[in-house]
């Protein structure tokens, strides 16, 4: 029997326990994993040094190694999170609507965990721990599959979440995570309907796409962000520039930030968000048509043409496309022609102007007068994620508790049949 | 380019504008749509008089050729269904949900269209008008496959939904029927996530099988109902045997009816219940346990020894599996292994294992003293249904109007940034 067969059968087990706890237990549970984090740091850390060790030794990248990177200070805050966590709602169990029929039926539909979530992803050990809590407060078992230059970390924080467990009497299977890394077993993980009930791919695009096009289990897509700011011709020069500045710059590794700029050719102060960019540091990949408009621009360090390849970047550094537009349909064809379905914004005071662009943008979330930086469990006030969905079934935009868990109906009657 | 590739791109364009149809504009259409299937049924009629004569030339079973059969009754039945629609309330542009953050933002969480849905279904050319008026009152495009034995009936109602489109000034590409029906299209049709948003595969388990495995395009999987209906030991003896009757025969080939009966050894009354099925005509097979149990049954006809083959076994016919179970656990895992999570039924008057068999059973609806057969849109109040979800994401069980949105986030900002 393969690692996931094994470890498959155990999680759909632990499951049915799961579906079961209590949110005094599972709460127990999690406060008892923040602590040990805490105490059992070191051990954590040991190991981690050995994934960084190896990881020079391959010479990956210092952004790379960074996001690899633990310390006493980012247990603490992944400690933190976990405490969070307990103190967000506990989602299932609730009856979100009760049905009372003609016939005497009374028919509740109930929130219950989805069962077992494969969640695949890459560096970033602290996914190992908002993962496996976040599914562990909503009744959920979850199998991880991270990469093989966090494996060692990964396995010391799955080991303080088994003792964690055990001491609370839960099963330590609730958590499971594979180590064999290699590309083989992805697609046994991906196509095992008999044990996962849902999977969720975080990482780049080629991550996402590899699971999106082998997958049989259903998918959560999630990330990828080619999000766009349209200024329009009647937005305010100050608040254009500011929103502008904080979607691209604030952070510009993540998927909310923004990768395109779209100018009404009619907003008179478009050199300035241009200048203000490239003050910031901005490569800027920019439009003929802009370019012909600010002469003074081809000069500029920082300034290159742009081609059609600029379009559907998603740069997730400090770069970012400018384009003209003649009117705000052409920036919503360019949205809808480039865009992923994650985030875009419009600055402009019309109102109708504004509606439209509400109305018509099909993405997650379309913001008027906001940064793109907005879409976010915390800035929603959601509490902590699991991703930034980008597809249209079961869940859109940030998803935390609520999205990770289904709903069945229980029907109560007292003899009825269907006449 | 392909069929797919061409109404693909054309169903997407129109789908920005069913986004848009305001709830009257949407029912005017409706309304128009069941006139014309009414005074036009003479050329659905003559088309599918094609399909029956080709079918029949095939040697195609007569149950296959009643489903495929139209008349005008029920081309009568499918306007009224229209209009049945029309009465739904439209769950489009409803906002769901309004946050207020500290920092001035409001945000909305509104229902919108999923799309464009990709429905596969087999012979039953009603399902033809009830996916596309579904589809269209949630402002989705629909692109529908159904099977080659159905084209000519499917051409033919396609063509008067499209007539009545352009009657009332919607685009006729909305509703968009695939008439090539070899494999390979299939193939294209299931992977081609530049154009469909979420397919529905309504038909037999091997249909269902080949979509779920080659799909890349989110599926919301319909349909395959091992449904099992528990007689527990506290059962009352008259409400136990019509239960069992009316899971079973009421309709025996549809996914609610139930396909094993579990039987509780110290159940006082097995042995009558068997009977009643006998005398329905039900063919029975038996364990091994409850033909020792009942040593008169080996005689009757009807009565079959059941094999390990039985238990995962939907007949959709007038046939039933039957075990003795000797406890609650018993029952419970017999439905873990074998049940599709689709329907499953406890008769019992102890409502402490009522509780726990209904917080115990994984599936879209678990029951309590009422038939399997009410797992049904209309039974629950919800009106007319796509499909019977039997997956955990996006929708579970009856899905209506509602199991056909997705949702938006609206964030309505004046010029807020992320510090």
């Amino acid at each position: 029997m393969s690692e996931i067969t094994v470890k498959g059968s155990q999680a759909k087990e632990s499951a049915k326990v799961l579906a079961l706890l209590s949110t005094a237990e599972k709460n127990n549970a999690l406060m008892k994993i923040a602590e040990l984090l805490e105490t059992k740091a070191e051990e954590i850390l040991s190991e981690n040094a050995v994934d960084l060790q190896k990881g020079k030794e391959k010479n990956i990248s210092p952004s790379l190694l960074d996001r690899l990177s633990l310390s006493k200070e980012r247990i603490k805050a992944m400690a933190d999170g976990v405490r969070e966590v307990v103190d967000l709602p506990d989602p299932i169990g609730v009856i979100k609507d009760t049905f009372h029929r003609p016939n005497g039926l009374v028919i509740e539909k109930i929130q219950v965990p989805l069962g077992v979530i494969g969640m695949i992803y890459e560096a970033r050990p602290n996914v190992t721990v908002d993962a496996s809590v976040l599914a562990f407060k909503t009744g959920n078992a979850i199998i991880l599959r991270g990469s093989s230059s966090a494996l060692n970390s990964n396995k010391a924080i799955v080991k303080v979440i088994h003792e964690a467990l055990e001491e609370v009497g839960v099963p330590q299977n609730a958590v499971q995570l594979l180590e064999d890394t290699n590309h083989d077993s992805v697609t046994e993980f991906i196509r095992c309907n008999e044990y996962i009930d849902v999977l969720i791919p975080r990482g780049g695009k080629n991550l996402i796409e590899n699971v999106l096009n082998n997958a049989t289990v259903p998918v959560l897509k999630t990330g990828v962000g080619n999000c766009h700011v349209y200024i329009d011709k009647d937005a305010k020069p100050d608040m254009a520039k500011e929103i502008v500045i904080n979607s691209k710059t604030h952070r510009p590794s993540v998927c909310n930030a923004a990768e395109t700029l779209l100018l009404h050719k009619d907003y008179p102060y478009g050199e300035e968000i241009i200048n203000a960019l490239l003050e910031q540091g901005v490569i800027l990949h920019v439009c003929e048509d802009t370019l012909k408009r600010y002469p003074d621009l081809k000069e500029k360090e920082g300034v290159q043409p742009a081609t059609e390849e600029d379009w559907p970047t998603e740069y997730l550094d400090m770069e970012m496309a400018v384009k003209t537009v003649d009117s705000l349909e052409e920036a919503l064809l360019h949205i809808d022609t480039y865009g992923t379905n994650h985030t875009e914004c419009i600055v402009t005071e019309n109102t109708d102007t504004a509606e439209t662009f509400l109305k018509r943008v099909d993405a997650a979330a379309v913001n008027h007068n906001a940064s793109t930086r907005f879409t976010d469990g915390f800035e929603y006030g959601f509490g902590a994620e699991i991703g930034i969905s980008t597809q249209k079934t079961h869940a859109r935009g940030p998803m935390g508790l609520p999205e990770l868990t289904s709903y069945k109906f229980l029907v109560h009657g007292t003899g009825q049949i269907r006449k």
